[in-house]
């Protein structure tokens, strides 16, 4: 496996594999890897390209008050896992090799931002957009992989792609769990036994709403409200978040008729969760 | 030359340049060619690069008072311009092509984009921005011609690829002018014949400018002082503003030390003109 630091090294690997008619998939991430990770490597390895896995904890997706420098780092550890899992080049950029003067330059995607997380991280979306526009300009790929935890992201990331005529194939990857249900996430390290035990509420209580909803339950703000009261009864768990809206734009869903997604956020102490489950009319059978 | 209203019929095309070796070039206009743009496909073509034109009114960055449904159109003319000038391929597209979905993503590039022509026309950068940086992902070229006439839109240009890390090289190109000094702009048809010789004022003005520069004079606010009373007192044109900023970030300057350009915009009856010349201690000699 290949690594570097440097854009120039990374563009100048990225032209040999061009030139030798290579593909290029980019899996953008922040580190501290787990399985939900890899699979997005196992993703981009069935489509025969070169699997660029970047690592780069972006400063401007932080909020102030965010954990930015508490965020888990271990670049030794994830170099070790992509390199077994047959990822062909790591980039771990310093924050001077991405922002090496003050950037005034942002790329921002409307409407979908302004709900759930958006709502809740002002500014998160915005940074996030603007350094996977950057990504997306040093690897210039031709698939990159994003997984559906960040479900919102996906879908933001997405429509930068449509907008923009960005020539890239943005692909979803379906969320990973342990067995008893908790996404993954880097974050999960930071719950202590109990808490850990106690965020299984978010799966549970998206698989309920999804039972009500298989059983005939079509409103949103019933299965809203359910959401709430089995997490607030179970855990002791604060909720940022829980609203079913429309699986493809993120708009308000009052009776639920075309797909939706059921999405949470919910904190355990300081660390925030997120998880979401989409259903969809079509997929009732 | 080849042409085309598609995206997709011009990613194939270009494509096939690029597997054959060559290296794209691109200058986006929005039509209605004069001397200044053929000045532009003359130093894209000493690249020796595949060289795009592209002539798109782009809606986005007009505001709602301007004159984007008068903005003059001749795309046959416009043809056979750049045709005689050796464009490689014309690229044209419709609005529905470029916009065929409500656009929620946007780029901006902050600062540059508060003074001069951004303060008098919200939304305006915005809007070219953003449309600029569909282009460059819908062509992908080595090499992107911006004429010096928009001096504040080559750098707001500039600096979004530089702080998205776009692998394109800006080119500016210096004012073409009429042989008695009016910059050469689309928009010139709509003078009379009366305030097309007012309008040399821009240009005169901007030369007494920098001839009072060269006698020694420093203070940006006297080289102000001395265009306002010079336009008003020898023209019936309304100023937009006349401004002597530093030449590479558009700050305010007191006293010039280092580079600044002088920046103009008068309004002749409903027809903005703008006018602009870059003046620096190292270039005095």
């Amino acid at each position: 496996m290949k690594r570097t630091s440097y854009i120039s090294e990374l563009r100048e690997m990225l032209a040999l594999e061009r030139s030798r008619g290579r593909k290029i998939a980019l899996i953008p991430t922040m580190g501290y890897l787990h399985q939900g990770h890899l699979a997005l490597v196992e993703r981009a390895k069935q489509t025969g390209a070169f699997v660029v896995l970047s690592i780069f904890i972006n400063p401007l997706q932080f909020g102030p008050n965010e954990d930015y420098a508490n965020y888990p780092r271990d670049v030794e550890r994830d170099a070790h896992l992509v390199e077994a899992a047959g990822v062909d080049a790591l980039f771990h950029p310093t924050s001077e090799e991405m922002y090496p003067s003050p950037m005034v330059t942002f790329v921002e995607v409307g409407q979908l931002d302004t709900v759930l997380c958006g709502a809740k991280r002002p500014g998160h979306f915005r940074g996030v957009v603007t350094v996977v526009c950057k990504l997306f300009h040093i690897v210039q790929p031709d698939f990159a992989f994003f997984g559906q935890k960040d479900y919102q992201q996906f879908l933001i990331i997405q429509r930068m792609v449509r907008d923009l005529n960005l020539p890239i194939e943005v692909c979803p990857v379906p969320i990973v769990r342990e067995h008893d249900g908790l996404a993954l996430s880097s974050r999960n390290i930071f719950l202590t036994s109990e808490q850990r035990q106690q965020a299984l509420i978010l799966s549970q209580s998206l698989n309920e709403a999804e039972r009500l909803w298989r059983a005939g339950e079509r409103s949103a703000r019933v299965l809203e409200r359910r959401l709430r009261e089995q997490i607030t009864r179970e855990s002791q768990g604060v909720i940022d978040y829980a609203e079913v809206r429309n699986a493809q734009d993120l708009s308000e869903v009052t009776n639920i008729e075309s797909p939706v997604v059921i999405a949470l956020a919910v904190r355990f102490g300081s660390t925030r969760l997120i998880d979401n489950k989409v259903i969809g009319v079509e997929a009732r059978v």
